[in-house]
């Protein structure tokens, strides 16, 4: 026992004195300026055992939107992009294709008539590409995909579009006791066959929109079948009730891009009361910056943000400016 | 930084020492035999790195049925019996109850007419006494309840029915790397409202059956409000269901008590594939014990154990003699 306990201690000492070297510059790749000082203010007062507004480490609940707030989502979110590299993927088993909408559109490259096809192609789209596969066979396939397809404007790995500062900021939060969740409208299944390598959270800690799905032990084999009816779509109004059913808590902080964000960010940061004075805080990060990245808001279909940019300054929203905030957006490459 | 250090270092060595202390002996109300040997052996087996069969921290999730499995459940679900109650403190304010089934059964306190009313009668008791809440009214509600309600059999409050040895085996994994889930066809926001108390289960790590919800600003503060449709039944095929959804990992080991129990066992332990040679552990709570609890099985309403039981000697899954394997049943009281 001796010798396990002085094994322990040290490599607790060695943890100890990295975060000490990490906590002189925890958001090293964010400007000075009032976003950052709001940002770590906030963090030592719910963290200061000596603050009126300190949380104890199980109430330290953050969640992240994906699409946009963690990672890229221009042209379209890259759950859609998968979907349409597996649909020309399968085309060959699928002959039959050539000829149905909205199928024949994707493998022409019609990418217009793809988008006219609205929810009902889309649905068909997402079914013939995530259902009828089991659990394991679907991350695999999206395994496969995120080591091999390549982003069509920047040429780079899907996983190396995150941003820098962001995974900073997930960083800095855990070191201060925070759990990391995300809450993304982009499918659970998906999402979990990357988080925890690029992002740093588990499966268990990502809530997203889902397919129903069934047991069966096939060939004496226990696995999950991934059906091709939506169980739950977690956007909008339903990113509180996604992180009320996974959480059972109400976070503390909450971050977005879009208004599909803005009732997270609610549940989150509006007070339950007169009396409710926890410190909460919410972030919009604004996609300002058309060199490094994509500038879009208002006017976007992919993300759009409009009624969230309004609400803001009223809910007391940390609006970050991509362009003036970040030294840096994505963590490689060189024009970052 | 330096005293800071020094503090954490030293409550971090009374840590290690209470957990050496308990270490000795951490399964103190088990019975020795070959059960417990087998539990202990599981648990050396996947946490000794030099074991072919060691499996890192993350992977390590233990899922338990609550129902009879980590407390009682007789003469019937504790939940229901907080259902009725309900309903009986609802009865002021809903005159029309009185001439209205199955509202009227329970208030005439006719249980076996409430028992022939059948799912739809439970139904609309559940509805009654669960839903048009807030998800925090609901909380205080159950709170309240566990306060001052008492079981009609033992005199005591229904946190008090908790088997004294699932609790030690639920420590016992925890100081050995496991997170320890809920997975119970009983309400997930029932059970959040005292798992942690009693059982060190966190919130997010309970699943459970749910209703339907909705998310919205009421009088400017952000409330889930509680439907009365149901949204997913945590049983039977619905256990791997509901484990694939909030954790998105396999457990390694699984505890239940009744045929609601089997499909979860079986995603649990049964090998993927001839090539899958990781330690897998499945536990049923057996009721044999009719002096200290009630002792149930086949022929039981509620947590019939019956196919369960014949699948158990050809999955390898440990039945617990709660005669013969527990020293105690309860944690307190004088007849364990």
């Amino acid at each position: 026992m001796q010798k396990q306990l002085i094994r322990i201690l040290v490599s607790f000492v060695l943890l100890a004195a990295a975060a000490t070297a990490s906590a002189g510059n925890p958001l090293a790749s964010w400007n000075d300026g009032p976003n950052k000082s709001a940002i770590m203010d906030f963090v030592a007062g719910v963290t200061d055992e000596n603050s009126p507004g300190y949380v104890p480490v199980p109430e330290r609940v953050a969640t992240f939107d994906n699409d946009g707030t963690l990672w890229s989502e221009q042209p379209v979110y890259f759950q859609v992009l998968f979907a349409l590299d597996r649909i020309r993927a399968m085309a060959p088993e699928h002959p039959e294709w050539k000829d149905t909408a909205p199928f024949s559109y994707v493998l022409a490259g019609d990418m217009k008539s793809v988008a006219a096809s609205g929810m009902e192609g889309l649905g068909q789209i997402i079914a013939a590409s995530h259902a009828n596969l089991t659990g394991t066979e679907f991350a695999e396939t999206v395994a496969d995909w995120l080591a091999t397809a390549r982003h069509p404007a920047t040429g780079r790995p899907y996983t190396e579009m995150v941003y820098q500062p962001m995974l900073e900021l997930l960083d800095y939060l855990r070191a201060n006791g925070f759990k990391t969740y995300i809450v993304s409208g982009g499918g659970i299944d998906f999402m979990r066959v990357f988080t925890e390598e690029v992002y740093g959270i588990p499966p268990e800690q990502v809530i997203g929109s889902q397919l129903d799905a069934r047991f069966e032990l096939r060939d004496g084999v226990p696995v999950i079948v991934k059906e091709d009816k939506l169980a739950f779509i977690d956007d909008k109004e339903g990113k509180p009730v996604g992180i009320y059913r996974h959480i059972g808590r109400r976070p503390l902080l909450a971050a977005g891009n879009s208004d599909g964000d803005q009732q997270m960010l609610e549940y989150a940061t509006v007070p339950r009361g007169p009396e409710d004075s926890t410190p909460r805080l919410g972030l919009i990060v604004h996609h300002t910056d058309a060199d490094r990245e994509v500038a879009y808001d208002r006017e976007s279909h992919i993300g759009k943000l409009d009624t969230a940019l309004d609400a803001a300054p009223d809910r007391g929203w940390l609006v970050i400016d991509m362009k003036k905030d970040w030294k840096r957006v994505y963590a490689t490459g060189s024009s970052q």
